[in-house]
């Protein structure tokens, strides 16, 4: 956006989302119960949206700016969503890998974690087979207290780890984090990465012997998501910090933003089944309040999205990176021709969203330039609109 | 829909809003104050139909049933916006004498008093001056004990009227809610009135002899709307019992459905203005909110209605009667070949809805045919896309 806002004469403005970052709308009491976080829903913060572009373009003598609104991961479906509820506010909308179809049965539940897999597979089936044959080793290894103190060595914890399913958690994430974000040049979105960071990962996992254990070659990989700069002492490794102020996404999940998950036999990682019935006495127990399975297909859509869209909706680009997990849950084929998908397989999340570097692969300049081409089209014939008022 | 539901094969439903007739989230409490009140809004209310309708066709095992929404005066509001809130859940909606316009400064603010001028003038220019002429005396004979005890014996009042501005009120409803209610044929809608009643009112005003008491007029006419029956003993003028159960209007005018009305100087009532300060003070002290003036434009759209709604909606009739104040404040030009506007020169306040009779005139019978011919045509596309899929 910071590249190409002077193309356009625009002016960027980041809205913050309602009970992320400073806008608290309790301060301090604001994620204390379901009471005062009852008012954290996707619908309140895109009405939030909409008052707030209406009342700032008043306020700019600028009611007639075409406005387009960007957004990735979450920020992509609210940016979809947003046109398609205020097309009279918003003229278009980028949605990044936005997986507005990862609800209800739309997208198989496995999907997510089986691009994970897919991703390292593709690199090395041997990377692939040490990973999956990790977990095995590790609850074996972790299933008593000695286990759990030489565990705690081999990973460097802070602290002695007390529980071997925290251990698996840490792991698994640097792994599925790191095919989200596997760019093709270095970058620091969640953690610092080099280029193709699932390759690298790969690389150290093959170059260990082959006899070596599978731990040591786990946890080598891993530090490259967790420690590719070096300057990690220890890892705290049962939770810590919230780096990415998510506080207020677990109320979300438990709410309307109810995604499915399962984990198939064909994955890298354990296997794992979804209840609605289980995760919902979760949320009960923990925010007192039960998820709402169906809201976000009821409110936004989602079956038939084809059919909906095509008929209802227009100027909304759907991009998505097929190396991003989150991308099976996307929309990865023009519904029309304002709908339009534009798909890269060697993408991660969001890639586009990111700021061009010298080294970005033709692929992605071409992606990021068909966009810039398509909202000048959209804004082309809303002037035209206009001047036939 | 009585009439015409076994030509589609249709079912039935009538869902309550929230806050209105049984449907009371916090019982009794449900009006008490503004904690209780707040979740009385349009948004929450099209959100309930989304959920009833989405659940009731699973329950039925009806997910592919199309869905058609019918609504009139605020129903026909939240119809239309339903449409294009919600076109994944309803393929078309009827609005009928729907004032989606009568907000900011859309339509003119004197329209809907004006209109209600027009009616009584079209049908005589006596009528017309008489209603205009009484104002003034009312006012001036009620400015004293005396004045107010004679004018409580000629008004029939079951209570001695101890404010003259009450009486005002009480005579001008009849006449604003009598233009509303002109229905061709003899109805019981707001209350028992014979077909045509403002020529009915104005033909028992013409009737007295010139020198007659304008005042004695003016309450011979009312007494067309608040007694054809005949069965009224005396009148309840300042205020009782509210019929039509509005008891949840007062907070959604004070919150989200500002329509700022005016009389001007060319009606037959007294000038009034209108002060977004003085209504948000008003609101303020009986509600302990202000209003928000242009939420309803914000959320749902209403400036360049004709741009907007010809991109992104499809399949709304909106019918209106040109008799009826509400009609200046709907959509009475066709938007695009699906946004149907039908209008009809001598109807009134969606008397399209209202079931058919033997004595309807031709002009009403054509309309509701044209309306289940666009519907039938809506729900043959459905089933063609349905086909394909």
């Amino acid at each position: 956006m910071f590249d190409i806002a002077p193309d356009f004469g625009a002016l960027l403005v980041f809205i913050e989302h309602r009970y992320y970052g400073e806008s608290k709308p309790f301060g301090n009491d604001s994620y204390k119960s379901a009471d005062t976080l009852g008012y954290l829903t996707s619908t309140q913060a895109l009405a939030d949206f909409a008052i707030l572009i209406t009342s700032l373009k008043q306020n700019l003598s600028a009611v007639d700016a075409p406005v387009v609104v960007f957004g990735g991961s979450y920020g992509g479906m609210l940016a979809s969503w947003f046109r398609l509820k205020y097309p009279h506010v918003a003229i278009g909308a980028l949605a990044s890998s936005a997986p507005i179809l990862q609800f209800d049965d739309i997208t198989p539940w496995s999907s997510f974690d089986d691009t994970v897999s897919q991703d390292f597979k593709s690199e090395s089936l041997n990377c692939f087979s040490v990973i999956k044959a990790v977990w095995d080793v590790l609850d074996e290894k972790g299933s008593n207290e000695t286990g759990l103190l030489e565990l705690s060595k081999t990973f460097r914890t802070c602290k002695t780890v007390h529980s071997v399913s925290r251990l698996g958690l840490w792991l698994r994430a640097a792994f599925t984090t790191t095919a989200m974000v596997d760019y093709p040049t270095p970058a620091n979105f969640m953690m610092n990465l080099p280029a193709y960071p699932v390759k690298e990962m790969c690389k150290i996992i093959d170059t260990f012997p082959a006899g070596a254990d599978v731990i040591d070659k786990a946890f080598a990989a891993a530090s490259l998501y967790y420690n590719y700069t070096g300057d990690q002492k220890c890892f705290e490794v049962e939770g810590g910090d919230d780096p990415h102020g998510l506080h207020g996404w677990g109320w979300q999940a438990c709410t309307e933003m109810v995604m499915p998950m399962i984990v198939s036999n064909e994955s890298m990682f354990p296997p794992f089944s979804f209840s609605y019935e289980n995760n919902s006495e979760g949320c009960l127990t923990y925010y007192r309040v039960r998820p709402r399975i169906h809201w976000i297909t009821t409110e936004y859509g989602g079956h038939n999205i084809d059919k909906v869209l095509k008929r209802f909706g227009s100027n909304i680009i759907f991009s998505n990176g097929m190396r991003d997990p989150w991308s099976r849950g996307g929309v990865l084929k023009n519904i029309s021709s304002s709908i339009i998908a534009l798909v890269t397989e060697k993408g991660a999340h969001h890639l586009d969203l990111r700021s061009a570097t010298k080294d970005d692969p033709e692929w992605v300049v071409e992606q990021r330039r068909q966009e810039v081409e398509i909202m000048h089209a959209w804004i082309d014939q809303y002037n035209k609109d206009i001047a036939q008022m």
